[in-house]
């Protein structure tokens, strides 16, 4: 086994050892049958066992009831844009998005194809860097649904809470940069999607947990592989799907569960954010861009005085293994993702290295 | 490395044992990045390598030439089912589609949501046991394409050639489950689809080779995911693509060119099924299903005098370590899926086994 780095990337993501090792003996050969899990039917016992335990582990995980189908779909969050409001929106109908950055703003410009989704409240006046108080957010009436962004990979920011809608709307969460790094009441939600390769698994395969009452809301016109029924009836086999995708999203629900569940992680991962931002906090040489109380426990972006130290700090942080920690293009900046399976130790070694920089740096444009 | 048994799965299928290897590894760690593939950013230098290398291998491996786009997609055939119509076929006008089995007529009901599609010609007369000859197919006047599937997976029939189409109209090609499994003259195609769990790679990712004149010709008010342009213009990274799909599927195009390719897949592909086929044509107890002429060199379907004794072979020879060999549920009966990776020595050892059962079960339904 060769020596691995820290990995601060945004998605695809680090992943538990423990799961890597497991899937390296499974694609040779999994569960003793001969056939490794690439080759498998999706028909046959080996895999349906495999998916039907990924679901019971989703829904033991967060306490998910009948009254919710859970489906393993590809295509990614940026599908689910789209397929959204295909189901749920009636043409020309409106739904409410909250508009928290990059995503918020992909998310709605596919509702514009169907319907008037109306901006029901958004932090574009300072680039993000918050998530709208409740008095900000005003409701349309009756929308078919509030549409919101759990955390924001790219701003850095991350409701504490779900927002109120309006009663009768259901509200619809892309929880793709933070499913399962806490506990969520699921009660709460008509629909949630999360693209896998954050904290669930690798990239190509998308989490949707939909309520039932949704899942014949789609007109039948839609092409087929569009309707939320199709994969509700299929049990997400209408078609062949990602099968090892789904393969590692339920070994990493497996890993959650051992490590205590839900509320386990979210005090990990506290603790790891705590770590981060109580040192970007004393330093007068890092800032984090994020009101302190919208941070993203996920994503930590955080600038240096100059563009010039933070390409300085990028190129020196990737020589001593920490990788991945460059702000995405169109923000700028640096940022540390550190979801479920990033360990503690790979945030205290890019905190001392921060020191470290800040030490070395902190006095240069001044010597200039 | 426990011991692994002949695989005859019809898809997701067997692999290369040199690329499950490889790919054990780089699970933990590619290319010493000290990040496993599963791992890595889709924007960092180490996946976009991976992809420009899987493109540039696709091309060498089939001649491919700048004229043609290539894709990896995710929903498999049965999004492209819905996004050839999507994007080709005007509103309400005409395509042709040329109906030889459960895929096709899949093909036909997506193209129905957007146009109306014209059964250019059908085997369904004889329960899709033949490919249509061409005095049999009617195409219509100017139709926006036609429409054919390559290789019919349940019903184990193989085009040998590509049908004639009326000049100005792009043939399309569902080639998923025959894709680089012989030589493919792509200039002949205005579109070919694979999903990959076949010949090419695992499940989750689809490969679209599209010639440039079509790749604007979609509305521009359809959902962005579902317009090729969109993954075009963004060579396959619009969204978060399924990366460890695209990874197997570059290291599979490798392994196919280091075995000499198309052509030599060609020829051991040709052998393995005249083993197959030979035997068949001689035994009085199976017999296979498709007219010899239409035979497919991948799913190789056969029926034994009962469907009891049918039960019976699929039983034992699992037990022999010949997985995956029972038929569609749609039509029954036996199939042998032998791509690409399936290795000749496993024909041979089937073929020794239905001796083997035709000896000591021929008599039987005589003696009753």
């Amino acid at each position: 086994m060769s020596e691995r780095i820290y990995n601060f990337s945004a998605g695809p993501a680090v992943l538990p050892e423990a799961v890597l090792k497991e899937a390296q003996q499974d694609l040779w050969n999994v569960g003793g049958s001969g056939i490794g899990i690439l080759e498998h039917s999706h028909r046959g016992k080996v895999f349906e066992k495999i998916v039907a335990e990924a679901e019971q582990d989703c829904r033991e995980l967060a306490g998910i009831s009948d009254q919710y189908r859970i489906l393993f779909l590809q295509g990614g969050a940026s599908l689910q844009f789209a397929m959204v409001p295909m189901n749920l929106l009636p043409k020309g109908g409106t739904a409410d998005y909250i508009n928290t950055g990059t995503w918020s703003q992909k998310a709605i410009k596919e509702a514009k194809l169907v319907g008037k989704p109306n901006e029901a409240g958004s932090s574009a006046d300072r680039n993000f860097s918050y998530i709208p108080p409740a008095p900000q957010i005003r409701y349309s009436d009756r929308p078919a649904y509030v549409h919101f962004t759990t955390n924001n990979t790219i701003e850095g920011t991350q409701w504490r809470a779900e927002p109120g809608a309006p009663a009768g709307a259901p509200l619809v969460a892309d929880a793709s940069s933070d499913m399962f790094s806490r506990p969520i009441d699921v009660t709460r939600y008509g629909l949630i999607y999360a693209g896998a390769q954050k904290n669930l698994g690798p990239s190509g395969v998308v989490l949707v947990i939909l309520r039932d009452d949704l899942v014949e809301a789609g007109p039948k016109d839609l092409p087929t592989m569009l309707q939320y029924r199709t994969h509700v009836g299929e049990h997400s086999l209408y078609n062949t799907p990602p099968t090892f995708g789904i393969y590692v999203m339920g070994r990493v629900f497996k890993w959650i569960r051992e490590l205590g569940g839900l509320r386990a992680m979210a005090e990990q991962n506290a603790e790891k954010a705590r770590i981060l931002y109580d040192f970007l906090d004393q330093s007068e040489f890092f800032r984090g861009t994020a009101d302190p109380d919208s941070r993203s426990l996920m994503n930590v972006c955080f600038r240096a005085p100059t563009e010039d130290l933070e390409a300085k700090f990028v190129t020196e942080a990737t020589k001593r293994g920490l990788d991945g920690l460059k702000g995405h293009r169109s923000v700028g900046g640096m940022r540390a993702s550190i979801y479920n399976a990033f360990p503690k130790q790979g945030v205290a070694a890019l905190v001392h290295f921060m020191k470290e920089f800040e030490r070395a740096n902190a006095q240069l444009p001044l010597e200039r």
